[in-house]
């Protein structure tokens, strides 16, 4: 068992039958899916909020009764991956390009749960290029203010070299910060740039971080 | 003359020959539109960077030169409307729905100049509901956030029902506050908020607005 699986399915003991859940997306949640779908397979009932279309996809595949975030009122807890997740559970968010759709889920959530292996344990935040979503027209501009402060933003591309887009029709330009001194500060400053949809940084919205390790075992990070 | 036509014929003085025109959108920027296409269609050279679909559409018509936003690297003055103008210059915006384009239009200018007709002048910003352009996935939790907020959301529909959809895919709330004590606390607050991509409110982004009225003069505002 590697240590995306090993927290993907620990994360099911966050849940009980009749809940709301937010279903993030990426790799480790693809095995909490996995799980939760062989628990439904069994008769045990969920609704499920999807974060990309691509968890979509494999909930509509592994038979998880979904709906849309528009039609709940309210969600009980968010399962989620991250890229990054340092001591204080700052995250960054987005490697999977879902960072948007991520973001307003785990909003409207009363739990938000990550689920990571434990490469993403860092110190500092910063290594893993910071995903902003940005508006394709004048996307540019963007990327020069963004260049101009240092940041060294670089336009996601496809695999045949076309800019990446989003669920939501965004582009993505990722920061090669290396090394990110104060997060709140810098999501201030990313939130009032015109032109940006939305950033990577979680900050102050997740409450425990399951950590899996290749050997099997789960670490859990809580918010102190 | 009515003073829209006021307005839009004044704005021609802000223009040289040569100059890369940010280009607004609206009832009043079509007499800009208009007048400066007579000058192009005498043989002056300008390029048009519009703000909507409505925009490029009309310069089409008219002939006036376009290019996109991300292909030009500076603007040197923009010319746009207004929906209200208070005598600080801040002003909403996005009654016609572009205010997004128009922001990051604006923002990208070396000069800024509004044109509006005497009713847009106010002394304090609200009457006129307050655009918010937010991401459809989940937009009914941010009219909920709002709407807790005490300011009156109301989903801008279009003349069959349907929600309007902006020029980048997303709705608008019209946020119906009637009176706004303070513009740059509430554009803080709404900057902030996950799932609002932009709102109406521009503050200090212009420095002259033009105001036609009735009878045909045109009072200059700047900023003081």
């Amino acid at each position: 068992m590697n240590g995306k699986e090993a927290a993907g399915k620990k994360a099911l003991e966050e849940i009980q039958e009749g809940m709301t859940i937010g279903l993030g997306t990426g790799s480790t949640v693809y095995f909490f899916l996995k799980a939760l779908a062989e628990k439904v397979a069994a008769g045990f009932k969920i609704t499920g909020v999807a974060t990309s279309q691509q968890t979509i996809e494999l909930a509509k595949k592994w038979n998880i009764p979904m709906r849309a975030l528009n039609e709940v009122t309210t969600i009980d807890v968010t399962i989620d991956g991250a890229d990054e997740v340092d001591p204080d559970l700052t995250g960054i968010k987005g490697g999977g390009g879902a960072l948007l759709y991520e973001k307003m889920v785990a909003k409207v959530s009363t739990r938000r749960v990550w689920i990571v292996d434990s490469s993403k344990k860092v110190e500092q935040l910063g290594a893993f290029p910071l995903p902003v979503e940005v508006i394709p027209f004048g996307w540019k501009h963007v990327e020069a203010a963004l260049s101009e402060k240092g940041y060294l933003p670089k336009l996601r591309r496809d695999s045949e070299g076309h800019p990446y887009v989003t669920d939501a029709h965004h582009y993505i330009l990722d920061l090669h910060l290396h090394s990110i001194a104060d997060p709140v500060l810098l999501a201030i400053e990313l939130d009032h740039l015109t032109g940006v949809v939305e950033h990577g940084l979680f900050i102050g919205i997740t409450e425990k971080v399951l950590v899996g390790y290749p050997d099997g075992h789960v670490e859990t990070m809580v918010k102190h």
